[in-house]
């Protein structure tokens, strides 16, 4: 038989570009649509948000699977950017040509800022359960609201056209790669420069995964039957602060950091971790690096990168 | 001043045909985007679907209001065709377009499939108010979902971006020029050619709006400043009966009627009627066509149209 195909999106990304390898350990032929190309994969450069030129790529390809991670991620602005408007499009006509091509099953990354955040719960279920109700979906921002709609319109596509389908909520990540201006890499920055590092108070609670972690996750996830939402998290709440202080200790400037010098981002909630009885249990993945290893490993990783 | 400037999609559908007179006469100027020229407006020949060239357009024309009317129709089918996630992602790139041009006032078409139609209501009310709380929206079909989606998207978006948006929920419409595959049609021209007219039970209740109502309602909207979700319809409940025996009536051919020899549709509501305070008292519109004159005058039209 031959290898099962998949639709790979965002493939140069900051989880895309972590998770070509473990889709080939797992034995499938990886085709990667975007701008940029990448080394395992077969790469089909094109613009996704040229929805006609995307679907004939899929069309052609008529993968078996879609792993669909590409999205509007510019730091800052994502969170109100009408560039998250061109991103529900894109994924929609994406998930339709991947369908009408005789694809089956799909996984496409959403976001724990679907989720309400106004009333903090101790874990983000996704689904009504034995050990509770699911939290109510209510996204703050148009980031969330159209990562929300996408997903509303895929499932019921989805059940409509007869393929099965995951959505994948991502939580904070960390890792090798990632955008300088984000939380880890910047902290992780300054104090290797040798500069004070400003945060905020540090209390929020928060659930961190590896980059590594969170692609295998997706993989796994690919791989498994599982329907509807599931979290790509580690379930293990964390404070901010103590993030900072691994960071700091890796960096071995703890003197130079500053939390409190800052506020929080308007809407920020108190505790935001993820539920992730489905993720383990349905989908069978353990993530295999835990916060202070992670942490040291990506602090080495950007003292090898500096340049000053 | 200069006259304000609209947008006008699907002018050449069933309702947009018959908006761009009351535009007219409210005094904008009229810019119809599509595939066909309609009479009174200027036109820009674009394939609406194409969203970059449709963009290119609302760039050039500078509207200050949008009426967005155009969606895939296709009778029968489009309860769950993928064209649906075509038009999810056309509506809101001509929305990003429109608002980056300058534009500050938008109506959308939605749809009473939005609700959920599980739990029949009195009257789906758009939002919570002293008459009660709003009706859920749950809609149980890709075209619902599409819609509803789409909504949440653009309610985010507007807000974000600092545009004043409605939303106009169509519920049951009649008059000239309707698909003549549809429920009035179709047996209009059944008795019409002298033919029996097989129907359902007809017991469902519902509400109907005259398509010329329907077209001053949305132009009432777009001149207002009403925010969110507006049902466009008339709140009367009528059963599906008492209108095939008007229509029987009008014909001439009341003999030829056969309610109860087809089934209903699957997942029809027993009573769908809408809530119209918000139209009414805000918006300030009073729909014109009683359904009895309505009916005989679409009857007619039907009449002075036979060929066989």
């Amino acid at each position: 038989m031959a290898a099962p195909r998949v639709l790979l999106t965002g493939a140069s990304g900051f989880i895309g570009s972590q998770a070509v390898a473990p889709l080939v350990g797992r034995g499938y032929e990886v085709h990667a649509l975007g701008r940029r190309p990448v080394a395992g994969a077969v790469w089909h450069e094109v613009d996704l948000l040229d929805t006609r030129a995307a679907a004939a790529v899929a069309a052609e390809v008529e993968a078996s699977h879609l792993l669909h991670l590409a999205w509007y991620a510019e730091h800052g602005r994502f969170w109100h950017a009408g560039e998250n408007l061109d991103w529900v499009g894109a994924t929609l006509a994406l998930l339709r040509a991947f369908a009408e091509a005789g694809g089956s099953r799909a996984v496409l990354a959403g976001t724990c800022a679907e989720y309400d955040w106004r009333q903090p719960v101790a874990f983000c279920r996704e689904l009504d359960g034995a050990d509770g109700p699911a939290t109510p979906e209510l996204p703050a921002t148009v980031y969330g609201t159209a990562k929300h709609a996408t997903r509303l319109v895929a499932a019921a596509y989805a059940d409509a056209a007869g393929i099965n389908l995951a959505w994948g909520r991502v939580f904070l990540l960390y890792g090798p790669g990632e955008d300088p201006r984000r939380l880890v890499p910047s902290v992780a920055r300054a104090l290797l420069a040798g500069e004070e590092a400003a945060a905020s108070d540090g209390r929020q609670i928060r659930d961190l995964m590896h980059v590594d972690d969170v692609a295998r996750g997706f993989a796994a996830l690919l791989d498994s039957e599982v329907e509807g939402p599931v979290n790509v998290a580690s379930g293990e709440p964390v404070t901010i602060l103590e993030v900072l202080e691994l960071i700091a200790a890796a960096s071995g400037r703890p003197e130079l950091l500053r939390p409190g010098r800052l506020p929080r981002r308007e809407g920020e909630p108190e505790r935001l971790v993820a539920a992730t009885a489905r993720l383990r249990g349905e989908a069978g993945f353990e993530p295999q690096t835990p916060l202070a290893d992670g942490i040291e490993a990506t602090v080495e990783w950007w003292r090898d990168r500096r340049t000053g």
